[in-house]
């Protein structure tokens, strides 16, 4: 990513148009009453409730409990069809789920559920989609189609967008494109992050075992070290993203945890190793847990050890359609000062089951700049003291109305 | 080792006089009195009351307290000084500290101190030692100049032999040499390890925190991952063993624990290692810890990380005089079948505390073989199941018997 | 790279104009006459006296002995200008090197030079600058501004460019933007590969001695193992890419050569190892043997050796200018089927002294297919059996005109 | 080995009997002339004819061409027999061979052949092993049973010992014993080594060939790197000796040779990777081969490379005898100063094929003192510089001709 300043760009509040401007302290509202009640992936019991009181109270048509508690809105325009052979169906997706961290943030808003936070900005996420939930129920002579706004549980893991395609959120009627916004305190608010092809990585995840012999500190020769042969592994695992991978791909291997042994004077009999796998390119789909028990089974082998090895493929890499991704690009370029707060450059080896959707359908996804320095609010996702500028809840209304407006159009 | 079958040789009990063969029931009681009541490392206050309670009933001269719990026995001979020129002082020493492990045996002696366990054998030791005092001081008449027997703690770290010493028990009369036994389930009953030179490891801890920058598992770029630095740390590590000790030596270098990081998409900021190294040859004196921190400091400079290391020099080895080590042999052959009984092949690894004394004094440690796997007797020490046959204890005060009788004369 | 059939797409020969359709003969006749008598690098006296006397012939003015053997002619349109503010000046660059290989095809045209072979191209790359040459000077009224062709020696090593740039090439008058093209066996005849951004690689390389301290095979602790260390240098340099670069960086670390001992049972007490490194990202200038050195004398430190390290930044990357790259891409497709025919992701980690032209004014190197696998013209470039189908050779110059008709007006 | 001064210990002529003493001016004379003729193994050809003259000279029964250049004497003593039950036979043996080495010293003795040199001392072991024969012919009647004198070809390799063993020189009449000396200028002149056990280390070689896929520097991802791959077969079987091997044991692995690659910008598709391994230990003959193999093929495994491997075991270690060394080492105390004289602790990691004589026999190998710093005769064996004290020759003479007496009586 291209070093930015977390300074926001200077934000031109004619480009909202009035009736979302009107919607910005509702959007603050909704959002800070998420904030303080936040909850855990599949466990969004309080959250689903206040989205599906606020459809009701408008009247918007919608299906809960997808996926435990899932929702999805169905708006339909009323704007006579265009060039379209037949009415366009657009899909915007927001996720709900907090994190099991607890806020370090002294705000009148402050999380009240004990360890757990919204330190991702999927409260944000929430409330903009209600925003344009709100918005579009109230405008439907501006667009064509229908809009379904998918309303996700548990995107911090396992992973809610499977299981609701899975239930069919994605068909009748079937969804022709999808879109979705992440804040990104990476990005400054007046900012978004827009482009085609791979935006955030495949995320795979190992368990690893190594298992040796124990004995004796003094007495290696009646052992297999296992620390040893963990060590090894952890050095051989280096090669694949040196020299297997291809260098214009991008991957990474990292073991985040390394634990054998509980005496200066003893050979551990195994060792436990975690990590994360992540890359780009979907062709690699598969490849990396292959190539990595080859690894680990050549190098047990070399030492007289064995292993036991779990590895999962949790989410597929994120890419985005060129075309829908010019969609967004033209429009997000309406609501930003251009050139300079449309950033391509904004791949991110995170990861983010919003890709399961763009695996079904063609779509975006894209970072709207939530950070603003200036206001201590430039945290990293995922820090206990994690805030966003909420200047951006509007402007994410704001694109999401407007690719509503172009596509179905 | 040579490896040699843990059944015991056949004992010949004529071999044993018979006042000692007098004492074995008592031998054995003591040894399980003591066995049910084991007590850590300078702790020993049960045991120290047990001992100068019998040395005060057998009117022996002792003194109490020493480094704690250690006690020293002064017992005259009376026989006429034959060619030394003055009379010689001969220490005999036992541990009598026992092991922070939960027994698993279901004998009737089994340790009553929960999670404590004389799992090395130096409840043997001390009855052993108190037997040699008994009949020592029952015959004064049949050796010249002073004995003295050392009960000594903390064995098992962190070591009472040097507070003892310091404590001048090897003072006053200055001693001339000394031995000591560990009874050894490595060997068989009816077997006695004695070599001259090293016997025993040196003994050498370390922990060693390696200091990172911890940081998202997807983002190695913004890190110095400890784990890899650690990683690279333990495998730099072999080339001590394999290419800087000369090989006609021996030595260990363990890595027996590695703990780092907590989440598997997230890089450790730090590692930690411990472990421990052994050797022989008393030359490499200072030169491990120096050249441990020559690689942890490259390695770590490599990969630009840093480092705490704290580098220990526990135990020296154990190296026996050829002159104390010949007595030892040749009162041993009279004791054991030859030559099958005598083993000189019985170096290992681990460490012993009396590695001190024999930095003062010239003396000779040696094994008695105390395995007998026809009973079952024969699991390794510090093992919850280890326990030894009790057919040694007469040995053992038949040889230390012998030794004064030929050192002091 | 995509992979892509090496099979040519259909190549429409109306997109040629018809006056390049006639020169097509020439350049061919050209590119044979060139390839029979192909040059090293500082050595193309034939070359660059076979094109002089062409642009005498045609009346060209040019600049002859720049940089040794570099030509560079000025060819002035006529055409009067039009939204320039100034006279633009466009550059176009050819290489005219040849390589140390022995040619394997059988072709009336072979390589009259024995060991010496043009199996990159630059012989086409020459045609077509000339074929561009001779086109402009007979068409002056359709191009405002001038055109400078460079033909360059030495692209192969150690580079013609950087020396032509300091003679002046690109002054007076200053150049505005240069473009120049590959013949590109990794893409079909029919192709065009041209990117915004990296295209192709830094070129560094490094001579590296381990000095250890040699000795008996059987006396390793006398020794500094110069294998070992340098083994281990070998293993810690894959964490420059596995974890120091950024994993949406592209970056290469090769160890090419080690070379190490003459003899079973003797340490050797020195070893070379010899490399390159490639990478896109500019920002990386510097890092690469800085970080190269950190590991080597941070291992070599670990292991009481040292080291005598040589480090080349050969060539830049080669960064394409936008709006360039633009230009390019809107003539290419003009020339060429679209989509299908214009290939983004053509991205290589090879390298190219285009680079220090790129450096210094915007432009565009951009990829030529010039694959035909029907006809077994797909051999990889620098292979004794290379060879291009030189249909490619008139879409060149027509591209190059296109481009300078659009630059130039 | 103890670290000695190699300043020469105070020699006592009045400790070499008359007879021999007067045989010191021929030794030296034979030896010299032996020096300046030195032979390759198995081409000592005018080596051989120079004893065999010799012992026709004296009329001593003897049988050439044993494994080509190998001479064997039989002398029969005269003495009547003693405790023996059947008369003794021992064998002597001395090795003949020179090596391809061009010597540096400037003495009248100096090499005639170009390249060749005995720079290990092979011609003052014949020159001992002469004047034996000779002295023993001459008193027939101070021995009984027989003396066998071994001249053998090619000890530096391929070895000669092995065939003529084959040969039968060990039998008819069946040899009891065997003892050899080896000039040793790791001790000072005045000493002898000598040791129950293991002496000297088994000699093993090894070729690898890492075969992996070659290609360009730039593209990793399309090849196996086989330097990489042979780097980690290098770091990986630094854990033989460091973990495998018993810690009491003694061996080395070493890779002394480490060939790949012939560019900076290719990757290589092979290395050569050749060494020795050494241990004294007969327990490990076949160990070192399989688990170097287990280590290779698992690393290459890991990494999708191949190999081929060849290993030899070459010479066994050389153990002596109990007994044996005890009758050496009780006669060498008569010659040199004692204890000071006699060092036990002369173990070294070099080979020798005297091993196999000690497979076949009970025997002892021993080192014979013969630098002299003083007179800058130190220089290690093998060095170009090598020469030894030539004083040592009559001390050779004495202890064998003592332990034949003492064997033989």
């Amino acid at each position: 990513m291209v070093s930015t300043s977390l300074n926001p760009l200077t934000v031109d509040r004619s480009r909202i148009r009035p009736d979302i401007q009107a919607l910005q302290a509702q959007l603050v509202e909704w959002r800070r009453r998420l904030h303080q009640r936040p909850e855990l992936g599949f466990k969004e019991l309080i959250t689903s409730e206040f989205i599906t009181q606020k459809l009701q109270e408008w009247g918007i048509e919608h299906q809960t409990g997808i996926a435990k508690t899932g929702i999805v809105t169905t708006i339909k325009g009323k704007k006579s069809l265009g060039t379209h052979s037949c009415a366009p169906v657009l899909a915007i997706r927001a996720d709900m789920d907090a994190l099991p961290i607890q806020e370090q943030n002294d705000v009148p808003y402050k999380s009240q559920h004990d360890g757990v936070m919204h330190a991702c900005g999927h409260d944000g996420h929430t409330a903009i989609a209600l925003g344009t939930a709100y918005y579009l129920s109230q405008h439907q002579e501006d667009f064509a189609g229908t809009v379904k706004i998918i309303f996700q549980p548990a995107e911090e893991g396992p992973g809610g967008a499977k299981p609701m395609i899975e239930a069919g959120v994605l068909k009748n009627p079937d969804v022709d494109a999808i879109i979705g916004l992440h804040l990104w305190n990476n990005l400054p608010l007046g900012t978004v992050g827009v482009r085609s092809g791979a935006l955030m990585a495949a995320v795979e995840l190992f368990d690893l075992k190594i298992k040796g012999k124990g004995g004796h500190g003094a007495m290696p020769h009646q052992t297999v070290d296992a620390i040893l042969v963990a060590s090894q592994v952890v050095n051989a695992l280096q090669t694949i993203v040196a020299r297997n991978v291809d260098p214009i791909d991008s991957a990474v291997v990292t073991v985040g945890e390394f634990h054998a042994g509980s005496a200066h004077n003893v050979i551990a009999d195994s060792a436990h190793l975690g990590g994360t796998v992540r890359y780009f390119n979907p062709k690699y789909d598969g490849y990396f847990g292959q190539r990595f028990e080859q690894i680990v089974a050549g190098v047990c082998q070399s030492q007289g050890a064995s292993y036991e090895l779990e590895y999962w493929q949790l989410y597929p890499p994120v890419i985005n359609n060129a075309e829908i991704a010019d969609l967004v690009r033209s429009q997000a370029e309406k609501v930003v000062e251009t050139p300079i707060g449309i950033v391509p450059e904004c791949q991110t080896m995170g990861g983010e089951d919003m890709s399961f959707f763009l695996q079904e359908v063609p779509g975006c996804y894209f970072f709207l700049g939530s950070a603003n320095l200036s206001k201590n609010l430039a945290y990293p996702h995922h820090h206990p003291r994690f805030d966003f500028d909420e200047t951006a809840l509007g402007m994410g209304v704001e694109i999401f109305v407007r690719c509503v407006e172009k596509f179905c159009s």
